[in-house]
């Protein structure tokens, strides 16, 4: 697919922000002024990219102080790319379960998740293709945060990621952990202890299944939003071992 | 109790490191060139400040060379200092439970870790009385590692330690559950995910049950003794955060 620069932005900490798009898939790349830096993906939850501009801002920004490009790309059925009937309807299905108090099935689960990792991770991999011949962007791939079983996809399938930081907080369909288990490079994982939308037995199960020699749980307490300044260290230092 | 240096060693890095006797309990102190200096108090497992010696002291000048004073003392029933009857007992007993491969009861860690918590933690609360007055020490205590459940108890009842490190790695009494509801400070607890001869669900438990709004749990891969070195980063970050 056809990488196009559509807009370039210098900010005042020197990063270059730039919106580009992929084939009809909206995405920005942050490059820091030390060229060329490792990549790190920037994975989001399906709440569209406007939406998630500012806390993207901030990681790729956290990123580029570190000695890091960073990018990211709209996931499929987010911000202005066209939806699909299915995965209309899984959400309509979780909001009404969630509003009526009643556990999320694994069927909504699984129609939710499923068709969007498969449909999202091609496109991580395309941005992949586009993104790192360009000069200011060398050496391996890092992929952090967003929807975890879109990260542990691209963990087994592509092998220019070679560490990844991953957000324990979003439903994880079953057949995702038997994938877990094929995931072999280096984990960084991060867990809101006291997130009372998340179901913390599954989360603790699926860091248990990973296949991962070096993994590293690192808990918190907060609720879901609530990840403190301080866990950001240990996950930039992960980075910094595993990318430089 | 009356303190008494005993020797004084200057190590190559600037660290001073002097035994002493608190009464007739031995001790270690190590303080940075940088004084005053917050002090850490050095828990250890109980076999012997002797046996412990090079452990202890990579962590005394781990924790010098961020600025703060280190010390340790012998566990009552370790190295030179008496046995009780009842200890050594219960020792016998859990080794024959663990030689059989049967699940190590509570009655054998109670009587195991409950006299040794109730024994230990008012000679390291009149370490702190005998160590404070230093002129080299000064700011608040934290507590780093060794028996779980003495960090625990020193935790409830010792004010003047205002942050603590725990290592998630030993038998933990069901009375100290409820004890550690009562612990408030942030904490810092490390977990070997993958030691087998540590119960991780109890160790999930115990990290559930500590009432603290701040904690952390750092769980890696590695084994009983197998910790990572860059665990040892957010752990000093953490202390740092509260003792400076």
């Amino acid at each position: 697919m056809a990488l196009h620069f559509t807009s370039e932005k210098r900010l005042d900490d020197g990063v270059l922000e730039r919106e580009f798009t992929l084939g009809d898939i909206p995405g920005i790349l942050w490059t820091p002024a030390s060229a060329p830096a490792p990549l790190i993906l920037l994975g989001h939850p399906p709440l569209g990219l406007h939406k998630m501009y500012p806390r993207l801002a901030a990681r790729a920004r956290s990123a580029a102080a570190e000695g890091f490009a960073a990018a990211t790309i709209e996931l499929p059925g987010s911000g202005d790319r066209p939806r699909w009937a299915a995965a209309e309807q899984a959400r309509a299905d979780l909001r009404r379960a969630m509003e009526a108090g009643e556990p999320v099935s694994d069927e909504i689960i699984d129609a939710l998740i499923l068709p969007l990792v498969d449909k999202a991770v091609p496109e991580w991999q395309a941005a992949l293709d586009a993104l790192l011949p360009l000069p200011e962007i060398g050496g391996p791939v890092g992929y952090s945060g967003g929807v975890i079983s879109i990260g542990i996809r691209l963990a087994v399938v592509e092998p220019r990621i070679v560490a990844a930081g991953f957000f324990a907080g979003s439903f994880v369909p079953r057949a995702m952990f038997e994938e877990a288990r094929q995931v072999t490079i280096p984990l960084h994982v991060l867990l809101q202890w006291d997130d009372e939308g998340n179901d913390r037995q599954a989360a603790l199960d699926l860091f248990d299944a990973f296949g991962s020699k070096e993994k590293t749980l690192n808990a918190n307490m907060g609720g879901h939003t609530g990840v403190p300044q301080y866990a950001g260290d240990p996950a930039a230092r992960f980075f910094t071992r595993h990318l430089k």
